[in-house]
């Protein structure tokens, strides 16, 4: 399948590793000019080192947290007409409920509701002029099933969900479409993470942990990072245009609800 | 029907106007002892005054920001031990997307996600220990249908929504509920300033701009305060204790989604 | 509460026992006259003698099963002009997917869908007439996360849940509300029924079947049938209007979603 | 993207024309061998042609009802161990609610309920033993937002989605996927055919009731069948086997609802 989006110039936040990583790599294949964004410098080197050796595009890093206004500027500079934008940052740990401080609270809305709008806010008026935009957030399985030690992640994302569906709305018209991905436990250091706090706080072994993980998922596996690369890519692919204010979820059919 | 929660103890925040003074009047008809909240003396006391004289329970005037630490303080010194908690507070006015700063989002997400949760956290611990806790939250009916023009009232909303669902599955098992009502046009102040506020905007007739409120909600009328304030009150009786992490939307029938 | 119905008239499908019965319960406490209905002639009995008794209203009984135009004749007989109807009716028992016939998939779907949906067509137009309705069907928790060994269950009433929902949106401005009431876990024959199907498939005690029940939910309980009939003379009340087009959950907070 | 499905077998029912037509191009395109159906030789005989000449695949048509037990008997006859499976069939035409009898909805439900179920229940086994299937049903974006005049569309259809989300949860670690797409208004046939009921029942011109249309999609286009067969396509791809019990609706961002 052509996605019809060779010579398209994106930016994605925090996508030096992981699932950012995927996305990046899916639509290099495609094509696409790509900045990458991470904290470290070597991760960052080493993607765009690596990008630009399989793909033969233009790959551009830009080192820095993707939550301040310092790295929106480099980014921007490095991509000023961005034609896809992919939303994503570090989730926060998990804390339970009854002690998490108002410092917290505060921070995390900035990082993972705040920061995401405020560079959406930049992004968008272009695309509309230019009638063509693909912005997509990776957010998390949780925005529909709120997990009560993971009040920090689903609070703040699922007030982006609502304000990106919003603005979803207005900007349909002009072939800028904005979708969320929902994945749930796929096989990044984002999982092993994880799987190593369960260690530390139940005792298990590190296997019995990742047990766990693969026993809430209905395929009876974790996800691939290329599946999700793959879906955002189509999600930003030309034909796509139809599709806007959608959150898909990568959950391997575990979500219980019907919608 | 008897509630039975008669000699009961609520706070209940933003409450000496509109639907947050019309869920206690419900309250205190059922013979529970309320603690009303405003910002304004003025209003406080009419409130106080009222109820205590309509319904003989005791009334309680707790005068500030129901957003502020110290305001919580005051109520908690009020009413150290509450069965039920209404969590309400104003909503911000309309604003175009592009035009939000992030300072607006940093404070709507303070005073409408951040602060109500900080309440809870302080009334949740005593509600479990004593098997009895009824929380109820006045949200939007933009928590399901996010209006591009309210961005700062249903983010921070949903955000509010998501954390409040995933407690409810934990405290469950004291016998104590969290949930949330959706009200859509009521007859109350903040309809008659939405109304002037498209009358300045689109130079329409006061008339005009409250016949297209009206003229948006399937049962062809505004909700009515009392309305509001019975469900509320349903909420918090002892029978609805197996209703929990419910968001009922009380909108006219208006909401076009199954679910 | 005044619910504000007495004098009124309601009919109730299958209501001689379990949910039903506890509807009827709360309905004639309140001063409404009720039809019940049942399929055998001694519990309908009981029922109109109990109810008599207790509430002093005017209660009938009609015998016979509630998916079938005669009984649905015989109810409009006895209750020409009815204000509030219970659509109700017996769930079917679990069957694995793959076994499922074509017979069993047609004879459930008039059961469960059609046939109810043919009893809101006679009686809806009287009451938009009249300027006063209020149609409450006990669905399940099941419409909105579907069990896979339930499908003869969740399927039809997903398809009655979608007509009444369009449906509700037609008739507010009548004052006539349509909703349903989603069910998960009561106390009532239905459970034990259910708790015996897993004695015999699971080799279990029947204990054993009862822990795993209530394990399914977050209040650590079954719900009370008179929980239950209370959530539905509320929606049944005057000053319920305003709420149309709802899925109200009673499972004890235990569904995992959102909305 | 190469979707990692060359050689594989599709069953499409009613894919002669419309937007079952352009997922049998999508598929053919990506090297799927593909079984097409519908009800006149005609359509089936041009659709297979052009199919074969363009793509270079199997192509094989099987002329009759979708819905029916004689035409399933053939298509599995053609290809007995389908990979892939479009459910799709003729939705039916605008009625009010008050007029559509019991005949009517007995026949709907078989038709767009009972018959694709019965498919589904013959090709699920195979799928699960070896360890591939991607199950795509064509809804309607009523589904989620149910239109008073289509309840014979949308009643059905729900009933359909909840048992095809059950089966999702049990074949999800089989590899066997099962999704919906929920289509709002594009430029087929169907389309026109609603056009020119508005055109009668309103009295307005065809190119008022194609305006009226688009009127109603934020993105202020009807969508292109190729749009569609695309997302299908998608769907089906090797890559996409983390994806299962999604709804997704290509509406042009028209949708109101968050999720």
């Amino acid at each position: 399948m052509d996605l019809g989006i060779a010579g398209r110039n994106a930016i994605l936040l925090a996508s030096s590793r992981g699932l950012g990583r995927a996305c990046a790599e899916s639509l290099a294949r495609e094509g696409v000019n790509v900045v990458i964004n991470g904290r470290t410098a070597t991760d960052v080197d080493i993607a765009v080192t690596e990008l630009r050796a399989a793909h033969g595009v233009e790959v551009t890093g830009v080192v820095g947290d993707s939550t301040i206004a310092e790295v929106h500027n480099a980014l921007l500079a490095a991509c000023p007409e961005p034609d896809i934008v992919l939303l994503n940052g570090e989730g926060p740990t998990p804390a339970l409920f009854d002690t998490i401080t108002e410092a917290q609270w505060a921070e995390t809305a900035q990082r993972t509701m705040i920061s995401p709008i405020l560079f959406v806010q930049r992004v968008v008026p272009g695309m509309c002029e230019r009638n063509f935009g693909r912005i997509v957030a990776i957010s998390s399985a949780m925005v529909k099933s709120p997990n009560p030690v993971m009040s920090l992640s689903h609070g703040p994302r699922l007030g982006l969900t609502g304000v990106l569906k919003a603005l979803s709305k207005d900007v349909a018209k002009h072939n800028v479409t904005v979708n969320q991905l929902l994945p749930e436990r796929f096989d990044t250091g984002r999982q092993l993470q994880m799987a190593e706090i369960v260690v530390a706080i139940k005792g298990i072994t590190f296997e019995e942990a990742r047990a766990e993980q693969v026993a809430t998922i209905a395929a009876g596996r974790l996800g691939r990072p290329e599946e999700f690369g793959d879906a955002f890519a189509f999600l930003c692919s030309a034909h796509a245009g139809y599709i806007s204010g959608q959150n898909l979820q990568l959950d391997g059919g575990s979500y219980e609800g019907v919608f």
